[in-house]
């Protein structure tokens, strides 16, 4: 599966343009509304289960409401992307190397703490 | 641009599995990273101006930061997508459709009122 | 147990005062500190059993954690609520009031949905 | 000003225990709750300027919603601290002590840097 970035990217910034919004997308605010985003799908699982929530997928009601959550800050993340330049794919690769030497399979294998704990 | 998704997902998944960290990511405890590091992004802008937050790219220590944070963020939202069974693409255009309803061009343009406050 | 909230406050903003630090705390970014230190709270349970974030008062390096960002939050939102000119007792005893209409006890006893999905 | 806290405390597990709810309110799950909470007050905020903010007491709609959500912050907090068994005053007390060594007067005045990036 490959996403087409720019057809997404092309179809935000259309919504965007036509609402004349980009004046109240500073990075700052685009931060913070990504992290209202996120809050909005933690309300989702706050009160459950962890094993309901892997089942989510087979509960047609909530799992649209994760759709829309995970399209809303998808939306904002890119927003965030578009406004700093940053090359994403790029970016993910190399935090990824970053994290390998920060969490060594030896050490981090099967253990959940932070690498300052180790 | 096109996101090889395929080819960040298996980096994803290879840097999981290596460290048997699937037992940790329900999707609740998934939601919980995901909101965590949409915080720590949050955190370089909290002190900052607007106009600064725009400029971030020109400044080589912070844009770093910023990367490393959108890289998390990404990072965890593709767990989220995988563990759920989401199509990303078609979530987002679905939504963006949504939205286009409920922010009517000739209601919303130009000002930052939810749609509820309409 | 009462606190001294004026005591509470006197400390907050001689801490604030002595480092010129006012200029910074427009509600909007206190609103983004609080927020940052909610999370950094949740990032101590992200991959925690509920059981075991149940029992966190008898570990003692993680409760000293929990103390550290539960007064962080606190004196984030003593510093909205100093800013705001809010009364908090009164905000407290209110909400608690408006939430009893919200969440009538024959409808939400022992049920954890929102208001708007009864 | 004090806060009667066993007032508050009392009302607040009144409501929770009308309800039913306790069985719900993990600390890991109340730690959610709370940055939920918190992101409702962000929300508030994302697309204000930092001087509308500031000003917020003197919009009644606006102020009401801040009240509202500086409520629910507060009542989620007071659940975490009551489930933890914290003594907030003194958590508060002794943070400010360990900040006060973080962030030495003379390296941090007027300066919002973060102390590891002294």
């Amino acid at each position: 599966m490959t996403i087409d970035m720019k057809k997404l990217q092309g179809e935000i910034d259309k919504f965007v343009t036509d609402r004349d919004w980009d004046q109240f997308h500073s990075v700052k605010n685009l931060s913070m509304a990504l992290s209202v985003e996120c809050s909005e799908l933690v309300e989702i699982f706050q009160w459950m289960k962890e094993e309901k929530s892997n089942a989510v997928a087979s509960d047609p009601e909530t799992i649209g409401k994760v759709k829309d959550e995970v399209a809303d800050i998808f939306f904002y993340l890119m927003r965030v992307v578009e406004k700093t330049g940053i090359d994403l794919e790029k970016a993910v690769l190399e935090k990824i190397k970053k994290n390998e030497e920060k969490y060594p399979v030896e050490k981090s294998r099967g253990i959940s703490k932070k690498y300052n704990e180790f």
